[in-house]
């Protein structure tokens, strides 16, 4: 079967599974909003990456389903507190949970997100409990530590690209690791395959995000789902931002400063910088970026030992370079 | 040796323990604000009912400082989100973290103690780590529970007190129970004393509640640390608040009435209010509770095997009950 097919009828099962967990909990005023939020979709990149790193490392779909649940409930609570902290007003389209209810009702949808992510990998867990959830909490932790040092990167004039790594190695990498590493551990892969497997979420993870920080300029906004230049507007230290900061001279360095200074811009002054980028060629720069993570990505799927699983890996890499929003 | 030697001893440890956990943890935009919280003290009460529990059942206090750790995080997630969601300003006698510093620093503060909290225990998960881990993240689940049902509560103008005990059971037993059931399950206690052991939490922790209830009214002000009549103040439906309403006629029920309606009363009023708790003996009705609870709570520690661990527990369920803050 194709790739792509199985990625959609394993989504399908993912849905229906994140719906029964929440039926008939109680109280309504904390798993309501939980589930508004799980309502509006979501392209379920991390329980599949779950799934294909179980089935990669040698293991089936059923050993992790309840370990996939977990990631998602898992990202979920990292959505829901960063778009309190972001201010932000729209998620997927609707309004975000501290709008949509408050601020109060976002913070605890949050913690019982994160608290019920431990319950569904429990029920996964076998032999190696302790190791598996040990790489489980290690994610949560590198999660936190990369959204403040995102928060301290907002107030700071002298942010580094290596220190953007480091950052999104933490924000958004750390979890796509700890998604292929447990997926492999509950499938009993050997130590050389749980490495390769956490070593092509890294790269797809680090690939992802320079993506996204692409996708800002040269997204189509229908499809993107935010407003192009949302990054520039907002003043965020992206890869673009930074490569550019670094390899300009003259006017376009004095423009770029003036961001910093000013945490952000104008919606209307979005083309100019636009131009700089290009002018400086870092959209170019961010395309090779993310091709050489890529390929990192896929040399480790290869080496994983299940064929099916390996080609679950390979497809959804590069669905994700291909992808427009 | 004397249990509140003891006491005093084991809390030092946990104490020193508490600062090397944090020591040396970037980055300090994360870890700081959670050294700012835990550096004001507190009693320790729930590691040391991990210690007690654990030693009770047979076990040893060196097989719990990593789950003692872990319940003392916990707490602190639950005081740090609570007063973001309360809007308290100052937490034993210094402001709270989220006036300390800002709002995203103290959610993003919880998120990562409640993280840590795990971290901590899965140390000293060594047989049985599933089901240990289980038993910890129901707590969770319970207080998250707990605290959703509180704020609910507060919006209602029907509640009960069976409705108030479940939510007091959540909200405060629930970690007790808990802590007990950890202690015990890690020193390797047979099912029926691990059961003692959550029963003596459960109790102990609606006494607990009660008690705390009950010095809002009787407290001294600076023993206390927080202005007596609060709970009146902020419309609070405690169980002296909930007996009396339930008990008063005329006049009395009237004035109460306006507490529900108003969401609260000036402070001014609060020696009216005292009046009629005194008038319709709920402060009895509240004490005797108390006494009902913590008698329960020593019927269970009693069915433990080891002296010296019993002797704790007691030492603490009668410690709790004539505290005065």
């Amino acid at each position: 079967m194709k790739s792509s097919r199985i990625y959609k009828r394993e989504i399908q099962k993912i849905e229906s599974k994140l719906t029964a967990f929440f039926s008939g909990k109680d109280p309504a005023s904390l798993y309501d909003p939980c589930k508004y939020l799980l309502e509006s979709g979501g392209k379920r990149i991390r329980p599949f990456l779950v799934l294909a790193s179980a089935k990669a490392a040698g293991g089936s779909f059923k050993q992790v389903y309840n370990a996939a649940l977990a990631v998602e409930l898992l990202h979920n609570f990292t959505l829901v507190h960063d778009d309190i902290m972001d201010n932000s007003d729209v998620r997927r389209g609707r309004p975000t949970l501290h709008i949509k209810y408050d601020q109060n009702t976002a913070i605890l949808a949050g913690d019982i997100f994160v608290t019920l992510s431990y319950e569904s990998i429990l029920k996964d867990c076998k032999a190696n409990a302790v190791k598996i959830l040990k790489t489980f909490t290690q994610g949560i932790i590198e999660v936190c530590e990369g959204q403040s040092l995102d928060k301290e990167f907002e107030l700071r004039d002298d942010v580094t690209i290596t220190e953007y790594k480091e950052m999104i190695y933490k924000k958004t990498a750390a979890l796509a690791v700890m998604c292929c590493s447990i997926g492999a551990q509950i499938a009993g892969a050997e130590y050389k395959h749980v490495r390769a497997a956490e070593m092509f979420g890294k790269y797809l993870g680090l690939a992802f995000q320079i993506q996204d920080d692409l996708l800002d300029i040269t997204g189509e906004e229908d499809k993107f789902g935010k407003k192009i230049g949302s990054d520039l507007v907002e003043g965020k230290k992206t890869f673009l931002f930074l490569k550019a900061f670094e390899k300009s001279r003259g006017n376009d360095k004095k423009l770029l400063l003036k961001i910093i200074k000013n945490k952000g811009i104008k919606f209307s002054d979005v083309d100019k910088y636009k131009e700089i980028y290009y002018r400086n060629n870092v959209i170019e720069d961010a395309k090779s970026e993310i091709i050489r993570y890529t390929k990192l990505a896929l040399k480790n799927a290869e080496s994983l030992p299940d064929y099916e699983g390996r080609q679950l890996m390979i497809w959804l890499a590069n669905a994700l370079i291909g992808r427009n929003k």
